[in-house]
């Protein structure tokens, strides 16, 4: 059976996994990129990076994703419905290389990309979504690329299997939660920690 | 100069410093005490306990303390303003051992107690605390013990010189969040973060 994987969801500190005021010039709003500059670094993002504990679940990144889903608000800037040509931020040839369900209200015809990414875009819950994606992925695993507030929805429902999502060592003390209403994940999830040199500090949640 | 500490204050992963529907009979609230679990086992705490890096946070406690510095809500439960009798939660003999401020809006007369702590109530800033605190310790060291809203209006006005943070792997959903209002603080602070076998991640702020 396929797993459903969320991979390095970076949040501050604070638990924000994104700033405010965003926009299509800053995508993260404040926060900027200083969520994921701990990931630019690493070799498995460029030669000569680094080859710590970060780049090992940067590398983990590609496991055999057959699906991926994210949300309205990480497929594009708050505004995108309106605007028939909007395409996501990746370019001509989106990194996810496989059928990405988009969920949204706003629902528009498929896009086929190059490199195998197709999105769709759905008006369903998490777990209806979850089981076209599954039967779109081919037997392989299906990534939930985020944002926080998708990441939250699927966790309320424990349809997440394996987590990971790293802390960085800033306050934000504004944008969108990832923790919020998630009161005695610990139940369900075994939770291990690791700090890395580089200041961030992993979390891995295995549904048990 | 005598420098002003946080020491080993506790944290859930969404950041909360205690529960919600704190009482006399349930001081943290629906948190019990599952944020200090990690403190009762270390070898500083009792014997035979555990010896590693939460140990080496525990033991650390005791680094020459001249005064200590509270706020109501940890003082006493909601309403111990309003019972004379209240004497805090720590028996005859409390651990402080020293003058002891508590910032509250109503005030009383001091409280000499065994060991060596005097509770003295006052309705000042922070600043203004610290001062006074500063010159009753006789060159020692000042500790700020909490809870999260008191710490919190030190660390708005940086009064704060060290502090060691302990994240402890479960999510409350609810309480009193220690990181509100707290953006851009890695700006004046140096954060080090290292993780523990027992699952807490100890965060390390150094004042720059």
């Amino acid at each position: 059976m396929s797993s459903v994987y969320v991979h390095f969801f970076s949040v501050s500190l604070d638990g924000f996994g994104t700033g405010e005021g965003l926009s299509r010039e800053e995508p993260f709003g404040h926060a900027g990129e200083r969520l994921h500059e701990w990931i630019f670094v690493t070799r498995g993002w460029k030669e000569g990076g680094s080859g710590g504990v970060d780049d090992a679940f940067v590398q983990r990144h590609d496991m055999g994703i057959g699906a991926e889903i994210m949300g309205a608000g990480k497929f594009g800037y708050p505004g995108w419905e309106n605007d028939p040509d909007w395409k996501g931020w990746w370019g001509p040839n989106p990194p996810f290389h496989t059928p990405t369900f988009v969920l949204t209200h706003h629902t528009r015809p498929s896009i086929e990309m190059e490199g195998g990414t197709t999105f769709h875009f759905r008006d369903t819950s998490p777990a209806e979504a979850l089981e076209e994606a599954r039967a779109a992925a081919g037997g392989q695993h299906i990534r939930i690329g985020g944002g926080a507030k998708t990441i939250r929805s699927f966790l309320a429902e424990r349809l997440i299997d394996h987590m990971h999502v790293a802390v960085v060592p800033i306050l934000l003390g504004r944008g969108e939660r990832l923790w919020d209403g998630q009161e005695g994940l610990e139940r369900d999830y075994a939770i291990e920690s690791v700090s890395s040199p580089s200041g961030v500090t992993h979390l891995t949640f295995t549904r048990r």
